[in-house]
């Protein structure tokens, strides 16, 4: 794929294949977007209508009737890549999608790659680049939180508070650049405390973006949880409980399907993802299968640990036994005892000063005190969506570098180094501030983001 | 579901579900699709646009924005249902589709019903139930027969042909009903032979589209074939290559993907079903197997038969022979000569008088004289696509009882029976001719058509 402006027309499904729906949609972007549909439509000359209107006809192949549709228009700037944009709605009919899509490339329209709507978007100046990757996050998010935060990408959020802090570096960076013109009069464009103050107040931003991310990766990819416990406690018993009651929630809205969730629970819009400790979880103890590497490899990629006792299986030592071993791993865990029901009154006063939850798995008890608990666990009142929070992996990587640049800097304002070096650490703090809005981009960066997309995107 | 006109909002996903998709259509239709919408839209106020205007702006939950969406307004009696109609274009995210549905529900629609969209269309007249079953046919057409012969239906080919000759047929039947108020006076309003000659000329066109039936059905299901021969002489292979060079056509168009085809291929828009004779195609002999009921019936429902020599496993005795078997079965077949590349002259000149085709499937040579030839023995030069042709075995019932209908019409104007017989048989006529359009319709029969339907159409 090129990634410089190309005056070719793309065309593509836009909405999923399958058989499932009523209508489709076949999406064409460019200069002939407009001309090459009315060269196969019957109906209103298309040429002549105002953007943003709708108008029915025929598709044709020659005298053949493809297909009866509504045409959308979109006239240029005045669309999602800026360029002309037409919807053509058809009946959802592999064979008519067939046909309208080969006639139109038969036309002068090319099939469109993954992705090249919306890096027109970009090249147009519809979108900066942090704003096209929300967009494939948007359609990718499963739960609330990651669906808040690419909501939040996608509409600004993020570019606009780095835009900002961005344009006042620039500034200082010409000014610095100025003071290079007149390096042997030695004179000072760039007032230093200024600039220091500045730099203070860029690096508080990326630290605290920084620092969003491991919440931001949690809240975009679930929240990796365990349920561990000696054998036969009922942790199988216990996800049942707990996946179950979701995918009847899940089924109840009419018209939508929905793949099935593996192992994934949504409470309050947080999702729990229960790692597959495969032994572990139904016949091996945590404790017992401590050597064994590849299973603590797993434990150990867990934010969360949920641990369950069999109180008609452990005695009160043996329970205070597995609870210092489970502390000694460092990871928040959530102590259960499960069979509750069946507790007597000794044992409740024994097992008290755990300050347990008390379930029964079996007869979906305690089941909605455990979740409170898991939200609880995870500390989401630190989180506020409406902030902005970092969830990409290129993100993190370039706001890391910037923040090594402005180390530089601040070292360089207190030091006796000369403008020119002071000027190459600001450059190289733009840069990676740029990388991250796609101010500054290359081929491969824009191939590896746009690629990911789904064709008709 | 209730077949009278509702005052309810209707919403549903019209696209497919699914994950591969950019964006996804949600649509309405009621008196309220336009202000439901308008609640939980923020950009422009819908209720005062004008039809067919699309409109960009965010759907929100209270302050949460759930998607940035484009609006598209039918206004009533302007749209597929004849009421107000929104179509609002989503990201393609599951979470989002569940968002906005759930809290359009929440505003006052209701989830829509299978084919209740149609349904209204038909309700409130914009189509004949010819026309709505024609829909349903051309979303699962997948050919191009089988897609022109929906596509002629859905545009009123079929109800235009019947409508006229219904309405003259209603003329005279009230004058026969004026008859039976006179009756004393013994006077005749309906001249009897221009009746005759009406119920003639009706009845002609429903014989030949009673007749038009069988080779309907074979364009809109595919010809169903049966591939048989000796064990071992490629029919496996043979099959292979003419599925295969199929799947190699069908993947290349970008954009669009296509269930597995199961034993189907697609010469010049005809589809030829291959029939799977289980153990005949592999491992048994069709003549052998005559004794096998089960596989005898399975051949039996094959229009074509494809019948595979090798030349180097038979001697020509033995393959005229096998011909004069297959002969018997009283179904068309190709007579086909395998490893054609291994024959010598002199076979060559015996088998000469056979007409074969020579081919060989293992070197894909003679693939495309065989497709000719297949095409050639449905004789489709016999079909024109832009005659009605009727695929629907409702409608085949509805014609073969107007033609029974009809005869007793025609029994009644020859014999000496009284008006009121003769405006009962007319009825009846009547009746069953508009069993087909939806004049006359059963709640019964509504449930049973558009529960067939998918959500959202």
């Amino acid at each position: 794929m090129s990634f410089t402006h190309s005056q070719d027309t793309i065309v593509a499904l836009a909405t999923s294949p399958g058989v499932n729906g009523a209508i489709a949609v076949i999406r064409l972007s460019g200069p002939e977007a407009v001309s090459i549909t009315d060269s196969v439509f019957k109906g209103k000359d298309l040429k002549s209508q105002a953007s943003h209107t709708i108008h029915f006809g025929t598709i044709r192949d020659g005298d053949q009737v493809i297909d009866e549709v509504l045409v959308s228009l979109f006239i240029a700037p005045h669309s999602y890549t800026k360029e002309n944009v037409v919807e053509i709605s058809t009946h959802n009919s592999k064979y008519i999608i067939e046909r309208v899509l080969t006639l139109l490339m038969k036309k002068g329209a090319r099939a469109a790659k993954a992705g090249e709507f919306t890096l027109r978007a970009f090249l147009n100046g519809g979108l900066d680049l942090s704003q096209a990757e929300a967009v494939a996050d948007l359609i990718a998010s499963n739960s609330a939180a990651s669906h808040q935060i690419a909501m939040q990408q996608m509409r600004g959020g993020f570019s606009n508070q780095l835009k900002q802090l961005r344009e006042d570096l620039v500034h200082f960076a010409s000014l610095i650049e100025l003071e290079l013109d007149f390096a042997e009069e030695d004179v000072e464009f760039a007032n230093r405390d200024q600039l220091r103050l500045l730099i203070e107040k860029i690096y508080q931003v990326i630290y605290r973006l920084i620092q969003s991310f491991e919440q931001g990766n949690v809240l975009k990819n679930g929240v990796p949880v365990v349920i561990a416990g000696k054998p036969n406690v009922g942790k199988s018993t216990l996800l049942n409980a707990l996946l179950n009651e979701e995918r009847a929630i899940v089924s109840e809205i009419a018209g939508t399907t929905r793949d099935t969730i593996e192992d994934e629970i949504n409470i309050h819009g947080v999702t729990f993802r229960f790692i597959d400790t495969a032994g572990i979880r139904e016949t091996a103890d945590i404790i017992e299968a401590k050597g064994v590497e590849r299973t603590m490899e797993k434990i150990k990629q867990a934010r969360l640990i949920i641990y369950l006792f069999d109180p008609l299986q452990d005695h009160i030592a043996s329970v205070q036994e597995q609870i210092a071993e489970v502390e000694a791993l460092q990871i928040p865990f959530v102590t259960i005892i499960n069979k509750s029901d069946l507790l007597s009154d000794a044992q409740r006063s024994e097992y008290a000063a755990l300050n347990p939850i008390y379930i029964s798995a079996k007869e979906q008890v305690g089941i909605e005190e455990l979740k409170d608990e898991l939200l609880n666990q995870v500390n989401l009142s630190q989180i506020n969506t409406d902030d902005t929070i970092v969830t990409n992996i290129r993100h993190l990587e370039a706001l890391q570098n910037t923040r090594e640049a402005l180390e530089k800097v601040l070292f360089g304002i207190d030091n006796p180094i000369t403008s020119d070096f002071l000027a190459i650490d600001i450059r190289q703090a733009l840069h990676h501030l740029g990388e991250i809005t796609g101010t500054v981009t290359t081929d491969d960066l824009l191939e590896n983001i746009f690629s990911k997309f789904c064709i008709g995107k």
